[in-house]
């Protein structure tokens, strides 16, 4: 896994606080307005630009949408990737809600728009809470009224904890890169699975720069960030209603993105979101492990991806690694099951370094020295398929008695 | 559910006693030769034909295939579906065992054969139990010699014992389906998930039959049989390195199956295959209640049994059955990511029968009363996609602390 972490890097990267504040040219807050009951606990949260700024989104492919992908999709279209703010609840996702949850979705962007003197359709939004409940949109206007009034520069930590549902910690993470041409930071935090009321594991996250670039070339970096941070990961392979990942460039550090920087800004966003994705990981639904899986030697990286997620996703699999099992045998029947064509003769698998089955052959003699390996925090499974030279990694975590405890509590 | 199991009857049907052994031609055994430590636990089973019978099988579609898997493929493709016996042992699956497995799973056939008075390849081979372990083939040799001694016609209690792991209870049935042309019989037993050392949740099936029927009519019996019986239930998402169903016809009825007698050949191995399927669901690893995904209304079967499959598998649908959550934003998501292409606003989602979504819009005021309807143990979910007159059921349990437990204890 630290391999996959530390990816070579094109400009010197270093961590700096601030989190989703810390790129200039932000400003955001967070406020409890009474969505979640307990009034300690902030539920709306709104990032806003001084001018305007380059915005770029990724959105979950699940087919039954919240409202508020529906309308941030809308509106980036009309915007055509130039927009003002984010507003951002927790405690309800606005989904399956029909026609007034759209409403309702669009009135939390005029309401960010009048408070900034923008255009509603410069505003997107997002919501992470409970399906087929609908928002309260007295207490949410207040509360985007407030949010609106308390904007600061330093206000990141505030927004990460006001995303937050029952993510046991708020996950945030910045970084300066410099360049030739001069530095820029890029910020972001996330929020992951668990909800107060057991619902959807939605992953919402955010990105600010202060780099100046196009929102297409933004787009580009965020889609390319992506694939590799907030997409490797799963937690139960569920995909959610609500899913988003926002990226907003602000411009304000003059640094401009050229296709020679372009690398740059790619690293900065994947030094940000590869920390927040793991977050999500290791504070996902009763998990205790983090679970790297690399699949080395597949004919293409999507084969890499396929087979790795089909490991990470297994549930006897995961269940083994709680247990710190060195069950190689469910590895490599996961590997055969992933609909990846492959030779399982040419398959080598390793727990933590430690080889067990070897080109189709048992090593078992090794599984004990395995079972050290397995209670660490964090566990490496690699696999070659020894058919080509591409390799993905997608992170995941084991399943424990607790995750089915959070899941299934009554909620009525 | 019932719906599903009473499905279309083209001769009438009795359920009677003696499991495999219940048409005649068959013969069983079921002995203890040291596989497993417990020397009550019986762990070999061979089952034969009086004379030679037809033969088809289906197989595990993964890529890692046991040994047992291998040598069966090529047997009934030398003997052209013509055969006398099927050897079964429990407690080692035989599978990642590179040649050494292969030249063990031969010499079961072998040994039989020898026994029998018949060719090798006239033998088919299973095995079920722990991944990358060899055979100790002194004791499966000195076995199968038990077992061929003391065949007999009486013996389908002991075969069906015989095939378990950590299965809770023995799964056999038996039916006698009457024609206009006499009666014929068809008998079955099953094993599902569970094992000693928690591995792979193995599923085998064996069905028999005293109708007159060729390979490839018997073939395209079960195949069509099995895609809604033993292919339609789904415990964790796993298909195994072991996974076989093999049918069995001896003709002694005289009974011959002709193309109009077909749909009572199907009629019979549906009635005999469904209990044995839900067997295996209601004997799941952990699982405390069955769960009926039916999906109506879809442009395709295939697009039906994609989408009651992937909420059978989804772990937040799962767990929510677990805690009575009558949850049905999970399965809209679930819906929602199935990869069938589909319009969310023609969706509809009933638990027992109790409309919880419906066209786009949550009933949620219903969802109290279908808490009660969550606390059987057995539920039945119905979800209409309004976009064509297809539909498919998908059997699969729900997901315990208990399933954690067994899948995540130290092998070691």
């Amino acid at each position: 896994m630290a391999d996959a972490i530390a990816a070579a890097r094109h400009a010197p990267i270093a961590p700096i606080d601030g989190g989703i504040t810390a790129p200039t040219g932000f400003r955001s807050a967070g406020v409890h307005c009474g969505i979640k009951a307990n009034p300690d606990a902030l539920d709306l949260a709104v990032l806003a630009v001084d001018t305007f700024a380059s915005m770029a989104a990724v959105f979950t492919t699940n087919l039954a949408q919240a409202a508020p992908v529906l309308v941030s999709k809308r509106h980036l279209d009309v915007n055509q990737g130039v927009g003002c703010a984010i507003v951002v609840n927790s405690g309800c996702a606005n989904a399956c809600t029909g026609e007034l949850g759209l409403a309702h979705a669009r009135r939390m962007a005029e309401e960010v728009a009048r408070a900034l003197g923008c255009q509603p359709e410069q505003v997107l939004v997002a919501s992470t809470g409970v399906i087929g409940v609908g928002l309260n949109m007295e207490r949410v206007a207040a509360g985007i009224h407030d949010a609106c009034s308390s904007l600061a520069h330093g206000n990141g930590g505030l927004t990460a904890r006001a995303i937050m549902t029952t993510d046991p910690f708020p996950k945030e993470h910045a970084v300066r890169v410099t360049t030739a041409r001069g530095a820029f930071c890029v910020g972001g935090t996330a929020k992951g699975s668990g909800m107060i009321e057991p619902n959807m594991a939605t992953m919402l996250g955010f990105l600010s720069t202060d780099a100046q670039v196009t929102p297409a070339m933004l787009r580009r970096a965020l889609v390319e960030s992506a694939r590799d941070t907030f997409n490797a990961i799963t937690v139960d392979g569920e995909c959610s209603t609500n899913d988003c990942v926002v990226a907003m460039a602000s411009g304000t550090s003059g640094v401009v993105i050229d296709d020679e920087l372009y690398p740059a800004l790619l690293d900065g966003l994947l030094a940000v979101s590869r920390p927040l994705a793991l977050g999500i990981v290791r504070g996902g639904e009763g998990a205790t492990k983090v679970i790297g899986v690399t699949v080395h030697d597949a004919r293409t990286a999507e084969d890499a991806r396929q087979v790795a997620r089909t490991i990470a996703n297994s549930p006897l699999v995961k269940t083994a690694v709680h247990g710190a099992d060195p069950n190689w045998g469910r590895i490599v029947a996961a590997v055969g099951r992933s609909g990846v064509a492959l030779d399982i003769d040419q398959v080598t698998v390793r727990i933590g370094g430690i080889l067990l089955f070897d080109h189709g052959l048992p090593r078992d003699e090794a599984a004990s020295s395995a079972v050290e390996v397995l209670k660490r925090d964090t566990i490496d499974i690699a696999v070659s398929l020894g058919a080509g030279d591409a390799s993905a990694t997608i992170w995941g975590c084991d399943l424990s008695a607790e995750y089915v405890r959070i899941n299934g509590e009554y909620r009525t």
